[in-house]
């Protein structure tokens, strides 16, 4: 990976502090050193000795990489394959026909289309659960960005598919070892698609290896009538009764949560992820995230996959996760354009246990750095809120250059790796393998 | 204005047709004589003779231009000044306050700055109420794009108030007479904020000059208890009973209806204009889309202004305007891809009255056309569903070339009209008039 010293001056940094406010400084400079933040300054006073490359930040937001916390990147290939429909039928009728269709050509090249669309609107780290992970890994050190990866485990009881799964999320472990970019996480898929025993294997693996565990909790109403009935509990009083839970569990959807179960996820500091598009076009139902903000959970977004979202704009996304809140509540102060800031970058590096490392600019980070390109007229007047315009004007295409790791994969809206003709390309003829008639 | 014949070919064009189906014809060719669109075929075998410009549309969407049909274009530069407030506090303590210091000049370049996020996102019609509206009106004229303009009347009961608001009104019907790309309309503003006898008067001047009425009703709770206080009855059937409602009046908002004021919105065929990030973002509540929809009234899109939005990309709202009523209703079929695409084109149209001239692309309507890129990674694989990619994962930045009335305003995102570059500066410089010591 190429690295080197780059200057950025002259722009607004926005970013997290640890006091849990935003900081704006205007006039802004910062040094990269080659995967680090070495320098921070508001008086443009930094020496441009040593320096490979000066980038103008004039009329331009620098804010930290945007951090996405549920994802199927693959399922990019699926895109509008089958909409308007819920989530069981769409599920069991069209998805899993198609996934049986996976292979590795083209859960690579999902990934790859994943993450052009990722690094084009400011995306730099996801976290991602699905098959052939592998796959998804070479993905991801080709495009320059960072994720935690899980196969996606699903037994549904059966012993044998159980150890089938758990040798695959070791290997998916090792493989990722030792990769800068790349985390391996486990990933048992739900309470109700994996058996106790495959749950339990995880936590031990995840205890032995210090992984996070990345699981779908309460996604429907159906889902926590099937716990009721078989477990006779609702999903997190079964998770912590047979020893799941931890604060190393990130748990996706949680859109049908008791007040019993936001305690129990309160008590063992479990980091949800909202993802509102989805939820909203499975018509599954609307995350309490109010009331988990209340208790002080740990809240951070995710798109799902691009079967369900349609796409992977995270400033879309938080657009709607926080009117999504507000016209809930009917109360336009949750979920406010600060609040929400901190959702797409240090909530979310603090969900996956990276917040030493990304999520905010401070000096010793990770350049994960963004530039958002201020002079456009949805994000005009600039003399008004930036904040606010990023959260509830902006969109993907407002993002001008994307820096993940000390390296320049876009600038001036221009990306610098992968080539996209290639890679739409062939996501549009190796398509036609996942169509099934249906 | 400049005007020409043009050829668009080898395009994917999809429309709404008459039969309320959406067709899709593949290596589409289109011809466009001066303003209006005088030949289409499906074999590329337009003849070249006498065009002055060919516009290859390979790999892109030839579609109706977005038609917006809930505006006030001049708020786009209070945008970021007040959010995360309730509707009342918002609009009393911070909106009209700062409204108070509009003037010519703010009111024009408000309008020039929406104009340009409105090409860019494939919009070439808006239906806008405001103030200083012949200085939106010229804003319009020298944009290139259509609009149905109405002065925002507010009396209060006040006479003199109301004489004034008249003649203002009437005023900008006499300005926007016989002007090609303008329709005066009126803006009685909401049945709370407006006398009987504003309403009548307006009612009547519509009658005489065959014009449509714009008004905001039933937008937040309190708007219905306050009328129910003051006329015993709720808005519609109060609006019925005085002889305002006809099928020339487009109704904003509409977020709490009852049984009762659905079916006196049938009956009248009020067309409803839905506006689901504003009501949103304000809390104001879910308009009953889904059962008005049931009754097979007329439902248009719009955005409302950018300081409750806070943009105006019709593509980002028409997915929230979907998502929104599937989450709301448990119904993931509810306004389906097809539906919503007719929303923001045909029934758009159909709402302010243009519906023979805009809102779908056949021979003899007027060439208000835009180009989708398709060759975009959130848009891939393309040999998937095109109208799903539209309405679920497309945003305004996929649009790449827009033309309204035969002129091309924008071309490979190239802006034609208007210098993008001075009209922000100057909505940057201009902006601090507007602020007020709150």
């Amino acid at each position: 990976m190429e690295t080197k010293n780059i200057l950025i001056e002259n722009g607004t940094l926005i970013t997290p502090i640890e006091t849990g406010f935003i900081k704006t400084i205007k006039n802004a400079s910062l040094l990269i050193e080659n995967d680090k933040i070495a320098e921070i300054s508001n008086t443009n006073k930094i020496s441009k000795n040593g320096v490979d490359e000066v980038i103008d930040a004039n009329e331009k937001i620098i804010m930290p990489s945007i951090i996405n916390t549920h994802t199927h990147v693959s399922m990019s290939l699926l895109r509008g394959l089958a909409d308007d429909l819920e989530l069981n039928s769409w599920l069991n009728d069209y998805i899993w026909p198609m996934e049986a269709k996976l292979d590795n050509e083209i859960t690579y090249y999902g990934a790859l289309l994943s993450h052009i669309e990722m690094i084009k609107s400011g995306t730099t780290t996801f976290n991602d659960m699905y098959f052939f992970m592998e796959d998804v890994a070479n993905a991801t050190i080709d495009s320059g960005i960072r994720a935690c990866l899980s196969h996606g485990m699903i037994d549904f009881g059966d012993e044998e598919k159980r150890k089938n799964e758990i040798k695959k999320s070791l290997e998916l472990l090792k493989y990722c070892k030792g990769k800068d970019r790349l985390r391996g996480f486990l990933g048992p898929h739900s309470p109700i698609t994996v058996s106790e025993e495959l749950l339990l294997e995880s936590r031990k693996i995840a205890n032995k290896y210090g992984v996070g565990l990345h699981i779908h909790v309460n996604e429907t109403k159906k889902e926590v009538d099937d716990i009721l009935n078989t477990k006779n509990m609702r999903s997190f009083q079964y998770l912590e009764n047979i020893g799941f839970l931890g604060e190393d569990v990130i748990a996706a959807h949680c859109v049908w949560l008791s007040d019993e179960e936001i305690d129990i996820i309160k008590a063992h500091d479990i980091k949800v992820s909202y993802n509102p598009s989805s939820n909203m076009k499975l018509s599954s139902g609307i995350a309490p995230i109010h009331k988990l903000l209340d208790k002080k959970v740990l809240i951070s977004l995710g798109t799902d996959g691009s079967a369900s979202n349609n796409n992977l704009d995270m400033f879309e996304e938080i657009k709607i996760a926080s009117l999504l809140q507000k016209v809930h509540t009917l109360n336009p102060k949750v979920l406010n354009a600060n609040e929400s800031f901190k959702l797409i970058t240090i909530n979310g590096a603090k969900a996956l246990g990276l917040d030493n490392e990304i999520g905010s600019i401070e000096i010793g980070k990770k350049a994960d750095i963004i530039l958002i390109d201020t002079f456009s007229p949805n994000l005009t007047p600039n003399t008004n809120s930036l904040i606010s315009h990023l959260i509830y004007s902006g969109n993907g295409s407002n993002v001008d250059t994307t820096i993940c790791n000390g390296e320049v994969l876009m600038e001036n809206k221009q990306l610098k790796v992968l080539n996209e003709k290639d890679i739409i390309e062939k996501a549009n003829s190796i398509n036609q393998k996942l169509k099934v008639t249906i």
